[in-house]
């Protein structure tokens, strides 16, 4: 719920859909509702509700007429239960969505969760990823506190990227040297870290697959 | 209204706010219709009417609350004066916008204008550069159908621009020789052709001018 988490998983949807010209494509209704408090400031700090201002969104989306939901925000599914209950359109939860796919790109492998804070502290991808047998490690805590560095005090400030790219590098390798086979860009920001900082991955990523999950979901084709 | 530059226009109005953190952001709402028949095709060769859909757009927009309203496509805007009488909300216009910006920033220089054939057609685009008293030129009939070509069968087609990158240099060479100092990307497919095969303009992207005009309009200030 970044604006520009928004921003790239609209692109997103539109450049995986297999289309021709403009009317091929999936029509689609954004509330991009900066009014949202945080999430991680919510959860972990005892910061304001997010419900009301995403039930503000959910209620336009109905009136446009939605199909199914998308969240733009990983560590925003805490409250996806809360809100599912409002609502009888169904929401595309990215979290399962990811996790299935882990299983299917990288069976046997080992996860890195790459995440927010407070994403990690509700412990929701974990159990994602159990329950698909997937197997992960998460952030320590000085890698945790360059991921918020990166997310927070950058990408949300819209703040360039490339003089921190030494953190990112140190999150990666770190990491790989526990035991990390891939990782998840758990973040609706990291995707954005990790297109402009151009180091290797293997990445997985849950907003092109959350993309992925609504083109199939509206019965139309992802491109190849 | 292609479904990038829909996308496009969201990530200019994004990047373009002067903003610290999520919530520093405008609130904005998309109706991204695929339905909306071609303008060009409606305005040229008897095609359906795109009001309609327009209309069902309008409608889902004004029930989200917006206070403005924004059409990512320049040739639409031939259709402005029928939609604006259906609505009480303010349309902020591309073509005024930009032929402002003109004036303001290539003062006594003279702009090629790029645009579909339909929206050339219209002869909008050349009246409003005609009232701030700017001086224009539009593509030859080879020059336009490379134009079409670049907009229709590439960009709205998803597919790579790379191949054709030397139809946008004759493009742009032909317009200069015949004396453009600058060119106006006056087809909302354009900014995302130049900032692909990253040619010299210079370039005045409409596109990131209506952001511009959105942002102020809305009360933000627009990022240095």
């Amino acid at each position: 719920m970044g604006p520009l988490a928004t921003a790239d998983l609209l692109i997103k949807i539109v450049t995986m859909t297999k289309a021709d010209c403009d009317n091929d494509h999936i029509r689609v209704f954004v509330d991009d509702n900066s009014a949202i408090p945080d999430r991680t400031g919510a959860i972990l700090h005892g910061g304001p509700d997010p419900v009301p201002e995403m039930l503000s969104a959910l209620r336009n989306l109905e009136k446009c007429g939605a199909d199914c939901l998308l969240m733009p925000c990983n560590t925003a599914h805490y409250y996806l239960p809360r809100l599912q209950r409002e609502t009888a359109i169904p929401f595309l939860n990215v979290l399962t969505v990811t996790a299935g796919r882990c299983r299917e790109l990288f069976p046997g492998k080992t996860a890195a969760i790459l995440a927010t804070t407070g994403a990690l502290a509700t412990g929701l991808y974990q159990e994602a990823l159990a329950a698909e047998g997937v197997s992960y490690l998460v952030p320590d805590e000085d890698e945790q506190r360059k991921l918020m560095h990166l997310i927070y005090d950058l990408v949300k400030a819209s703040l360039p990227l490339h003089p921190e790219k030494h953190l990112w590098q140190e999150v990666l390798e770190g990491m790989r040297q526990r035991g990390a086979d891939y990782f998840i860009l758990g973040c609706t920001e990291l995707p954005i870290v990790a297109s402009t900082l151009e180091l290797d991955g293997p990445f997985l990523d849950p907003t092109a697959e959350l993309a992925r999950a609504a083109i199939l979901y509206c019965g139309y084709e992802v491109k190849e």
